[in-house]
Formats: C-alpha cells, sequence, structure tokens
C-alpha cells in the first residue's frame, strides 16, 4: 500500500454537476459505453425470468433464456418500435410478444412471428432479431454494456476476476432490497463512498465501529478502487451492536474476519464486503442533479433458512449510514450549483476521490481543470 | 381501388418522436400553416357564442358575431398582450372587452373603446382591431388556419367538398363528448387510425364487426386519406351489440348502410361516419409526446329527441377501442424514444400509414430517410 | 414636474417575457451586477441573527456578526462546495461548520476550522474565507451585491439618498408579511405598479381614495421612478375605510399627509410610504414566466405597541389590490406569450412604465425595438 496521498488535487468543476453538456456527454462516453451492473444471476431463477433496466430512454430486458443463458436485448419491437414489456419484472412464457400486431420474438431474440410481412417481398425475419445488449456474469452479479463493440469484461475489471472468490459471492440471495431516491449527481454518491473523512461528524456509530483512519487502499487507480477497513470489534460487523448478524462468508478467514472491503467499481456499483454479508449498491443517473440508488442486502442461503436469522442489525445501521450519506450529498449538489461555487482542496483522507476523479475524466476524455 | 402496397416503406425515424427540433419545425410548417378543425358551427348557437382554441402558445376565440358570421380572432388585446378571455367558452355580450385598461372590441375585432388614447397623437383606431384568423366552414364543422395567407380550404381539401353530402354532417349535433389525454406523440394517434392491421390482437370486438381485411381505400395520397370498411352484420353499426342505435343519416343508403366510413384529414382530425351516428376525433398536440384527443360522437336532432335513445352502446364501444389504442401509442412512444429503436417494415395493411408519413414529410418539407 | 408623456413609446418586444436567451441575459446584466433589496436590519436583531436569500441557483447567507455587522456570505463551503444553511432563517451560534466535514467559518467569514487540511502541504486557511457578497444599509433596509466590483450603493441609488428621511424608515418593523407565487414575468408587476391607467376598471376601491389622475411623478428618469398621489380623503390613508390605521410616521407632515409615495427601485423593490405605514414589495424572479412577491406592511413600534392597533383594514386593502394585480399580470403573460402579440402603444397615462422600459433595455444593454 503506497502512502496516502491526493497529490493537491481539487474537486471537479461547477460543470459536471450542472447543465445538459456534461450528461450528453457522460451518455455516450461512459453509459452507453461501460459495462453496467445490473442485478444478480439468482433474480432469474428459470427460463423465462426477467427483470427491465432503464437508462434514460433506453430500456433493456434481462431474462434467463430457455437454455438457461443470460441474456439482454432492447425492450423495442422492431415493427414500429413498440415497448414489449412494461412490467418491471416477472415471468415470461416461451416467447416474448408485442401486444400491438403480435410480432412474436424467443426468448434468445430471434423474430418467430410477424404476421402477414410474408407478403412483404424484401422482408425476412432473420433482418429482424430484437437488438441484442452485451451481458458478462461475475461472480453471480449480472452486467450489461450497451456499446456496439464492448471492451471484453475481464479486461475492463481485470482487477475484479478472482479476488472476492472467498466470500463466495455466487452464493448469495437477495435477503432484503431499500431503493432511494435523491436529489444529487450520482458521481457524489461516488465522491461521499470513497472517503471517510466525513465519518467523524456524519456517522457516529460507524466512526466508532470502523475509526475513520482504520481504511486501507489495495486498489488506488483504475476503474475499481478501495481496501479494507479494520474494526474496531475483532470478529464483529457492522450492524447496529458491532455484532455479527450471520455466520462468515465462505473462506472468509484471518484479517478479513476483521474488516470490511469497500470498493467502487465504475460507473455504476459499490461493493461492501463484510464478513458475515454483502451489501451492494447499484447507482442510477437520472437526471443532472438525481439519482436512484438501490441497495441490497446480500445473505448465505443458509444463514437465512436458520430460525433465529435476523439481519434487522445490518439493515438498520446501513439505512441509517444511506440516509446521512445522501443528506448531506444533496447538500453538496445544491452547493456546487451556486455559479459562486469553484473547485475546493481535497485532504489526504480523500485520495481516492482524487483517483475517482481521474478516472472519470479519463473515460470522459476530459482534462482536468 | 388500387392493389394495396406500402412500397417497402418504412415507419419515421426517432427524431420525428423525440427532442424538440421536429416539434418546432411542425409549429412553422403546420401548425401555423394549415387548416386545423376546431369544433362545430352548432357550438355557436347565438351572435356572443364562442370558445377557445389553444396551439402552444396561441390562444384563439372562435365566435358567432351579431351579423352571424362564425369569426375567429387572436385572444391577444391590442393594448399590452392582454389574454381577453380565460373562460374556455361561453357567451359574450355584444363586445369583448380587456379587463385590464377596458379597451373593448365589436366582435367582429374592431377596436371600439380605448380610453384616453385620444391624447396620444399618432393613435388611430383602426390600427388595432384584434388580430384575425381565418375561418372555414364545411359540413357544420368550422376550420381555422393561421397563416397570414392561407391557401383556400376548398383548394387544401378538395377531396372533401361534397364527398359525404348524403350523412347531412351539418344538421348533426354533438351527443357526447370524452376528452383524453395521453403521453404519445400525436402522429402516432394517426397512423394507429389508419391501418386494421393491429385490430386481431388489439380490438376482439371490433374485429368481429369489422374484420380487418375487410377495408377498401378511396384516398390514397394527400391530406384526406382513407375509405369505407365493410361490416359484418347487414344494416349493422360500430356498437357493442354490432346494431345501429339510431335511424341512418340523412341520405344514407345502399352499400353505406352496410359500411362504416374512415378518414383522416391532415393533420388533426379522424372523421368515422356509421350510418346511423358521425365519431370526431380532434387531436390536440400538447407536446413532442404528449396528445390531448377529443373525442365526439354526433347524431341527428330528431334521434335524441326520441325518448327511447340511447347511444350507449356506440359511446361504450369506441371509447374501449380508443383507450387500446392509446394503451398501445404510449408503448409505441417509449419504445420509439430508444437510442435502439430503427424504423421498422410497413406490411401491405400498412400502405395508408406509408401514405399518412408521404404527406407529412411532404408538408415538413422532409425527405423521407 | 414635467409634462407627462411616454414619448409615443410601445411595450417591450415578446421575446422579454418568453424564451430563456433574455433571462440569462438578465441574470448577467442585472441581477448579478445591481444592488438588490433583501430585507431589514430588523430581522436581524443579534449576533448570528440570519436569513437567506436565493437566487436562481445562488443562496447568500445575510446575518449580523460578533461585530454587529451586517454581512453576506455564499452559502457555499470552499472544500468540498456543500450548501452550509438550509433553514430559511434562524440563529447561529458563534459560527457556522459545515455539517459534512466540519470545516468551520466565523461569522465574519475567516476559515477558522478545517480537520487534517494542515497535512495539504500548500493548503492555507486564509485562501478559503466564505465568499462575500457587497452589502450595502438604507433607511434599514439591506441590499446586496452579487458583483466582484459593484457600483458604489450611493452612486447607483443616488435619488434614494435623503429622500425619505422624514418616514423614518430605520425605526419601523416588520406587522405582517404576505407571500405571493404567480405566473408572471417579474417585468410585469413593475409595469403593473408604475401606472395608475388600469385603476379605474381593476382597483374601484382604490380609485376612490386616491382617483387615477391624482398622481404625480418626481424620478421621472433612471433606477428609481415615481411620485406622490394626492389621496381624497384630507388625512387618510389606503385602507378599507380610507383612514389611517396608525398615526402619522416620524416627521410626515403638511401635503404629505394626504399623499401616498409610489417608488420603483430597480430591479427587485417597490415602496409605498403612506402618513401611517410602509408597505414594501420584494419581487424574486424564479423563471420567465413565475414570480414570488414578498409584502411587508411596515409599521412604527409605538403605533404596535398600542393595544387598540388593528392594521387589518391596511393589510386587507392592499392584499385585495395585489391580487387584483397579479391576476391581470398573469393574463398579460399568457397574452404576450402568443406568436400574435406585437408591441402596442402606451398612453400618455402610462410614461412611467416607459421610462421603466428605457432603464431596463439600457442596464440590458438592448436597444428599443
Amino acid at each position: 500500500m503506497s502512502a496516502r496521498t491526493a497529490r493537491n488535487a481539487k474537486t471537479l468543476a461547477r460543470k459536471y454537476y450542472a447543465g445538459t453538456e456534461v450528461y450528453e456527454a457522460e451518455t455516450l462516453k461512459i453509459f452507453t459505453q461501460r459495462w453496467l451492473y445490473v442485478g444478480r444471476v439468482s433474480s432469474l431463477p428459470e427460463p423465462g425470468s426477467y427483470f427491465l433496466r432503464d437508462f434514460d430512454s433506453e430500456s433493456v430486458i434481462v431474462l434467463r433464456d430457455h437454455r438457461e443463458e443470460v441474456r439482454a436485448h432492447h425492450n423495442v419491437c422492431r415493427h414500429r418500435g413498440t415497448r414489449l414489456i412494461s412490467e418491471p419484472e416477472g415471468q415470461l412464457a416461451k416467447s416474448i410478444q408485442c401486444m400491438y400486431h403480435a410480432w412474436t420474438y424467443s426468448l434468445d431474440g430471434s423474430l418467430i412471428g410477424a404476421p402477414f410481412m410474408d407478403q412483404v417481398e424484401s422482408f425476412c425475419t432473420e433482418d429482424y432479431p430484437l437488438k441484442a445488449v452485451a451481458v458478462a456474469l461475475w461472480e453471480g452479479c449480472i452486467f450489461i454494456n450497451l456499446a456496439a463493440d464492448p471492451e471484453p469484461f475481464d479486461e475492463a475489471f481485470a482487477p475484479l476476476i478472482g479476488k472476492f472468490t472467498r466470500w463466495r459471492l455466487a452464493d448469495l440471495d437477495i435477503a432484503h432490497r431499500i431503493t432511494y431516491e435523491i436529489a444529487a449527481n450520482w458521481k457524489l454518491v461516488f465522491q461521499n463512498y470513497s472517503e471517510c473523512y466525513h465519518c467523524p461528524s456524519l456517522h457516529p456509530v460507524l466512526n466508532r465501529l470502523t475509526p475513520f483512519r482504520n481504511s486501507a487502499n489495495d486498489l488506488e487507480e483504475g476503474p475499481i478502487l478501495g481496501g479494507p477497513m479494520r474494526m474496531s470489534i475483532e470478529g464483529g460487523s457492522m450492524t447496529m451492536t458491532g455484532q455479527r448478524c450471520a455466520p462468515p462468508l465462505g473462506e472468509v478467514s484471518g484479517d478479513d474476519l476483521n474488516s470490511v472491503q469497500y470498493y467502487t467499481v465504475f460507473p455504476n456499483l459499490l461493493l461492501s464486503l463484510h464478513p458475515d454479508y454483502v451489501l451492494i449498491h447499484r447507482i442510477e443517473r437520472l437526471a443532472t442533479d438525481r439519482s436512484r440508488i438501490i441497495c441490497d442486502w446480500l445473505f448465505h442461503p443458509n444463514a437465512t433458512a436458520d430460525p433465529d436469522f435476523d439481519p434487522s442489525g445490518a439493515i438498520e445501521f446501513w439505512n441509517m449510514t444511506n440516509k446521512q450519506d445522501w443528506e448531506v450529498s444533496e447538500l453538496a449538489q445544491r452547493g456546487i450549483s451556486s455559479l459562486a461555487y469553484e473547485p475546493g482542496p481535497y485532504s489526504e483522507l480523500e485520495s481516492m476521490i482524487a483517483a475517482w476523479d481521474r478516472e472519470y475524466l479519463s473515460v470522459l476524455e476530459r482534462e482536468p481543470e
């Protein structure tokens, strides 16, 4: 681990948090080019299981097809563009049928029915499958990529590969979900998560469990940033009491039993690995000044099956901490929107934000100012 | 009648349904240049009767003046621009008075009172009449045109002249009105109305009364498009039972007793002539993705005066069908808004949409893409 | 006093009331350059008393510091831009602390605490005070100026200096406040206030107390415009009964006992001095077609301390008159938004609007059209 330094970096300029120019550039360079976390394989239990994910005007159907493969299709009929599915999640029968003119697609996206189109001379069903969206699976997590020719997932997110094997993430189920909508730019959520300089003033309970200086970083540059933070209670966890609420996950042992691992995965995932559970924040950019955050608490099915299982201490702890973070992120949004705002200096405790900003600007192909 | 063909046309590009550029071009080329249906002469029973019609920021007063003439004026005082009338319809006394400084206009638009303006040397009341809007009457229907020098109505809508005389449209009254507001571009309403390819999947009740292949078209190019559709019940009508709910209109006889006539009148009127009643859809463009549809059921006063008159079968039938159409139009709007949407192929059953699109692009002075 | 003439001027063009171009120009040339009335010194009774004022995205803290000085600071932390204070008014302790990372500022704006920033080599607290906003006091009124180098208040508003001394404005307290939000451009509020041509038709009660021809103007060009208006009841006031509801203010005597003084102070204050009380309208521009008006009734503390004090006649009178003015201003906004609107001729009774428009265009650096 290197000595922590923010290298005299300053916060990003106002334009990254206000106005439409950067928002549109982010759409082009980030949200239609990078791998995006969309959910868990366990949310697609059988062939035909699906959920929708929206990105601005885009709607993507993520489903398990009849060969058990996880696939993603644009939710747009190839005939007259009609949205095919409106319910955010559910179970499909063997196919997807447009309610307008009954064009029908198999779960793998092939057009298998188009009434009367055989009368159109030049028409050929092979030319009109649902438009496919690239999919990658990692440790039970589903990622999609809206680019025509996406960078391979294993290259884009190389530091993730094999890094958290001992938590056996793929085995976990979502035990609880809370969805938040906040009046702040999505980047403020990442920047807030990337430092504990604010913990003494904003999170007194958290700061007792993990005093803010206890953090270390093992990924300090690139799309994945973060590292472990030592807990003050040996064998504890991040809960209201500081005690674990389930047995350790997978092969978690040694130092990992006394730490929580915090990582940002650019551009829409926060990964918080505790000894006994995993917290996933999925961040949706809704507007320059509005974001949705879907927060999932993941436990091992053996733990949730235990009649004495009680995750409330973990849920309450992070719900409280989340709300503290969202409140201050909204205040940051409002202040940064002022013409009087100018970039301020990062402390050395904010070196991970400086690294995150560098990655962001690099992907956006902008120079720091 | 020619052989039906969509000539391998495809649906319009995304930009016609999203963003502001096309919306503004439509304002300039269509909604301030073409004849627009605004309502029925029978809604202006006596001198001083008026209704307002809004088009974006424009408000037009349509009234019957003291010489019984139907006129239209901009709803803008010539002094300081104050909106003169706010109530959407009503009965004026002999004049229109601005509530701000009491400038007063006669029903024909002349400025007849402007307190203290005689002290302004250069002022002359003749210079400040209400700004006039062109009016044309056709079969009891009122059309206006916001252009400074509009194309004569009889030339613009030549195919309409004399075409429906036997229905005696001018004699009819509005027996029922339902207003809908939908989250879809106005063009999707026209395109939906222009084909019955969707009838088997979307309108099972309608499709029993008029099987989708029963349609014929006698106007296949230009601002008025459509034709008759033969009903499966002889002497029936489009109602929940398939039976007429009033005697045949005017001189309707022969084939017309067994048909319903469907026409689109560019850019804001749908005309559906049944043997026993007439349905009028007036479409208001509210935003790129929002429209209002005012649907009127017109009957002959002799029918409505009958103590046994019951139009509920006609009202319920079209209200049900309308709602099915609006739902799928909203799905089309959402899907077309996706960047993944690209124009799809029309079937031969959609040849009238292809013709409507051609007319639209021609008026908008755009090339098909 | 000169002969009243509007010099054949016409109303402003549509673009000044619709669209975003002029709105943004006003931000640059007017609202971030000119002195703006923000409130009364009496609203800041002791050190630490503050209120916030918003201008679009800007938020300004107006406070009394520990040396009793009235100051204004941008409500933006110099670290990461967080908004410091959210409550619109209140009482601060000895300092302003950012809730995010506990950066702390004294009431005079100096940065007095910035945890761990001493570890950042180049950091110096003197470089990061709260950004100051210029403040001027006049007769108990607080004005701010967001410009970097504002024109001196006494030069900008020279006609105000000493003009109203005999009312002893600084002694008065706010006895009542009503806040209105209206769907009209802020300029329409000024233009409405600047003439009594509308009084016979719109304000019958007011017009009995001050017949519309009774007005005279002693400031006819520049940022301050207006003059006295003689009341029809000697020794009366503008109330529901026409009688005063408090003894005359300060040294008010002679003609001033029989007059009400109406002045517009560009760009956000209307000043109405009655013999017995003062009415202040503060106008907030919220959008091209939306304004907020904060209306305060100011009385002398001796009057309000009287057990028989009853200001209801003054409050009801102006609340009624305000509402009449707001209604017609909203109608003006709607009519002017029409493309059919074109500038109309001012009467000679509207000479003060013509002067106000000239000042407005001059500050905006536009030519009349």
